[in-house]
């Protein structure tokens, strides 16, 4: 028996790479290597890349989602990795742990607002081209604070940002939901709960695809 | 009449600036026009910088002050630049917000650790290589939370950051100490209390020079 998703290609493109979704396998291809016009098949994807917009938009086989996802918010220029991020929680903070980590907090359907915040590897090569002999590791200390430059480095990245979605959670009471590339070891850091979901962005895409008959 | 720092020169080297204290006014050169062999008098100074280390170690008018700071901690490579910020600070959060932006936490005397964050300036101009088109600024709005991608990108740096300092003062009830180049700006947008003191570093070497009688 065939499932929806089987012959679904997806693509979801933004600043660094383009992750190509074959029948629910997932293609990483950084953005200078990324040739879409070799992909022949019927593509649906979304894309915060200006650049690589006019490409796409004379590619008759990819087929922009963009404006299949309608969010209830104030925020104009919301992008569209984050519309799809939080289609359809009605009450939630949406953490995207990628390039950039986005932080999109929903209450009763209505996207109040969020933050953009550099991401691991972003800040990790930032920091290794001013200081190349500092290294950015978790290294098992007993200390309550950072004794070892490696964990300065590390918690310093990570601890802010777990205490500052602790704080709107706490505030707001609302379910954590993480998504993106650093969503797994995100997760393993914190002491709260949350749901961990890598696929979500893929998993919104074939839904809208399937409630829109697009396929 | 005569002060002590009058013909007294100081230097804080750092991985993108040389500041040079001359009897009170301060110099910023970024380190690619920075020449140490061209200042004749001597000078005081501190260098986290490996590669102009070699340079000044050959210059008997510059006299690093890196051996007469002792600190009480256990983290054994503990940065010069944050031995002088938290010199004689018995209890306090010393937040020094540079180019990285270090925390380091003090308690009865013992510096009991501390954190590395990327600053301001490396994240704004990480950001600016990827997204071009995003401006990172502070615009007024009415929202609770960010609905302008400009205040997005602000508070999602600003924002974890003076939650995390807030949460530590918070557990240890210790006195905040704010220094470096974007500690005024940080400064404006707390709303609990701290000490500005931009020029804790230089005030520090001063301190040594006198205790120590080097001048």
């Amino acid at each position: 028996m065939k499932n929806f998703s089987d012959y679904l290609y997806l693509s979801d493109i933004g600043h660094t790479n383009a992750k190509i979704w074959r029948d629910g396998n997932i293609e990483t291809i950084p953005l200078q290597k990324f040739k879409p016009e070799q992909i022949t098949q019927k593509i649906f994807y979304i894309n915060v890349n200006h650049q690589i917009q006019k490409t796409l938009s004379q590619l008759p086989n990819w087929i922009d989602l963009k404006n299949y996802f309608s969010i209830k918010t104030n925020y104009p220029n919301l992008g569209i990795d984050r519309k799809v991020a939080i289609f359809e929680i009605e009450n939630g903070i949406v953490v995207d742990l990628g390039t950039a980590i986005t932080i999109d907090i929903l209450k009763n359907g209505t996207h109040l607002g969020g933050y953009i915040l550099l991401g691991k590897s972003g800040t990790l090569k930032t920091f290794q081209e001013k200081t190349p002999h500092l290294k950015f590791q978790q290294i098992s200390e007993n200390s309550e604070y950072p004794n070892l430059t490696e964990n300065a480095l590390y918690f310093g990245f990570f601890q802010p940002i777990i205490n500052f979605i602790q704080s709107i959670q706490a505030k707001e009471n609302l379910k954590i939901i993480l998504t993106g590339g650093d969503a797994q070891e995100f997760f393993n850091l914190i002491n709260f709960p949350a749901t961990l979901n890598k696929n979500l962005i893929f998993e919104n895409m074939q839904k809208i695809v399937k409630y829109k008959n697009l396929k």
